[in-house]
């Protein structure tokens, strides 16, 4: 192979380990890992992040997907299982925080029934990579919606994150966004694309963040930073697991 | 065509309008109305069915899957694509109520993780033919779950329910049933069901009935006649969608 | 527990034997093994039944997805998994044989291209049990087909088959019927639910089988009986893997 | 809003436009529609691409799916729907290019079979944006196959094709690599990810391009680049539906 090829392949190899999602694996539990003990743990559910930060209900049923995401040893086919059945979760969630108006409709046997509808008018942007994860999993619960997407990187040195991409629906500050990203360690990700939506004259208010996974650290910094903003998650924990992205797609 | 033909013909239209799940037409409002007044209906919401029957929590999101299901003017890849929506979200509601236990689990970055496991040794019923949409639901979100089937037919003279097929697990009177039943109205179908799982030896407290639409009456019924089991619905009211497994199939 | 109530289970037990799309397990290999040779075997491919028996190309895919099928070691995840391919190939070949007309559309760009369009009125219907693995993979490439269904259970003494249940769209003698039954060993039950859709006025042409396995046995009975009736099959083969149905719904 | 966020602004938007599978809506049809005419338009079947360029059967079902994606009046819904479908198509007899080895199973009532086994050891690659599109049918067909992912954008001045992103499994050299690509006009961005694969060592042979729509531009620019790579398309055609991507995500 000739030299500048062998060149090229190493800056490719670089943007790799570049992911932006995924902590560099050698600084993994120093990155995520906040300073903490058992006492500071067990109250992790009664910490206050605020009206716009909601938990996903902590049924049995989610602790189990929660745990079968963690375990190092779930294989990957069922890894995507129960991730895809979390993210389903979550996305229905999310809806619940769309604009809704009241409307009467009548049944086949000609009863009037007062219900609601769903109001046109939203859309939803991944962060690439791992926030595309979550990309099916809202098209299976809401079919045709417009589905953005941005990619940010963080150079290695400088650890300043910059946009890299932006593919968005033209008419997006007219819309509510579902933000998607599943794993949070330090929000700087997050952070970075919430300013692009911002840039982009998307309202703080009409953002709703999907995440699975947060840790105290970066619930912290969103609210802190975005307090209009919605944000869901299912667990607040001091480790997320990084290995999220990578499990998924299987480009570990 | 041959007489005798024409004979056998008859009684296969007869066997449709003995479909189990569907009141005839002519007696739909009447047999599915319970005599009631808007004051009643307002109270529905605090009606008390007991313990063991539970409703889903009435999101905005839920409200909305409800009004799309009943409204006779939603096209049917809709009415499909929205009922397989409300039929997941009861479905996560049922695993709910499985047995679980705790386990630790190892992450890829060797922290100890305090999760659960969901215990195996459940079973899936659907009654022919609506409890038949709900099977997609549940094999969403239970990957390899045995499923058996039930199906009964009543007597359009004497009224009288029985079972004409079932195929059950071998071993069912070990496992927990998620009994599926999407539409209920005087809950008779649901109790012959019932019966013969008793009848296979499955206990009454380890059967989960997975519903969407309840009328008061088929509530009061099912609880009265199996105060054990737990009943799972999304929307108690006086009507019920009775075309539901209708417009699911496209039979109508 | 009751006398009477052992009675009955008992006949629920009994209505489990008779699931009519399983042979009984001691019967399986003489009634399902047409008497054979290395030779005969070798032919199978080169056997003619005629120009309304068609078999799916045998790539290698398809025929890793028969092995897979096959295998008994297969897990239950897997084999509902590879089944539900092989059923989506043989359902888009299906779709082929329903009529299509030419049609002119536009472009985005303004430009005209002449394609084709499906015409509606056509109809799945499924043979129960094993017939209703193949719906989801018929909803997969057909979103909202009407789907109908026929029950026929044989007589364990006199082996005679007879319907029990049968719920089909009204106007199904106006329609094209894809019929699903996924193994056929003798042939019977399926020439039951064809006789069935006759007395309810489908005319033989109109009506495609959507079979994975078929016997040789099988195969020569249905094109003797049904000539005009068009027949996909993946594999002919003297042996069905009659483990299909309870396999795929876990009921073994 | 400040000026510094106006004009960064502008570079999101800019980076919109950049989108590298989609040419720029003003030079739409010049770019993608070679001057041809009627009689070299009837000869395109006849084309010959050679050996590794492989057409998808041309099936009435096909040609349908085809036209539904190219119609303007199509709702998102059901280019969704159908896209996806042409995609499995696509997919599945991309997998009939990986190697299998023959093997043994043992069948359930204890007969030997000779069939078919998958080897593992492949991955897919999707190109951003359209590229992904093409995810999810190769996960619906190969549950558990890792899939990287490539971002290429051109210079709007110069052109210039370049690789901003790549994540790919790290051993991507020892494995056949399914490329996904729907859309082929020129070629150019599909020459430049094979290049990236090429510069991490994985060989042209064991490349396999999945794509939809092809124009011969484009067929004649590969074939002649790299000639041992297989080209697995649905459709030649000198007019490529290039709002594909922007319509299967809703960013139009």
């Amino acid at each position: 192979m000739p030299e500048h090829h062998e060149e090229e392949r190493q800056k490719t190899v670089c943007l790799q380990t570049m992911e932006p999602d995924v902590i560099p694996l050698t600084k993994t539990i120093d990155d995520c890992k906040v300073p903490t003990n058992e006492a500071e743990n067990k109250d992790l559910d009664e910490y206050n992040f605020g009206p716009n930060f909601i938990k996903l209900r902590a049924t049995e049923g989610v602790r189990e997907l929660q745990t079968v995401i963690r375990d190092k040893n779930t294989p990957r086919t069922d890894f995507i299982f129960y991730a895809d059945r979390l993210i389903r979760l979550i996305v229905e969630e999310g809806l619940n925080k769309l604009p809704y108006r009241k409307c009467s409709v009548t049944t086949p046997t000609g009863q009037i029934y007062d219900g609601l509808r769903y109001e046109k008018g939203n859309c939803g942007v991944s962060i690439v990579r791992s926030g595309e994860a979550m990309e099916q999993g809202l098209r299976d619960c809401c079919r045709s919606l417009r589905i953005g997407k941005i990619l940010i990187q963080s150079n290695e040195d400088t650890h300043i994150a910059k946009v890299v991409y932006a593919n968005l629906p033209k008419d997006i500050n007219q819309r509510k966004v579902l933000l998607m990203y599943p794993i949070m360690c330090t929000g700087n990700t997050v952070i970075t694309a919430v300013k692009i939506l911002q840039e982009n004259n998307v309202n703080e208010s009409n953002i709703i963040l999907l995440n699975l996974f947060c840790t105290p650290t970066a619930a912290h910094q969103l609210v802190s930073e975005f307090p209009g903003m919605t944000i869901l998650t299912s667990e607040v924990h001091p480790v997320a697991p990084t290995h999220f992205g990578q499990k998924y797609f299987g480009t570990e």
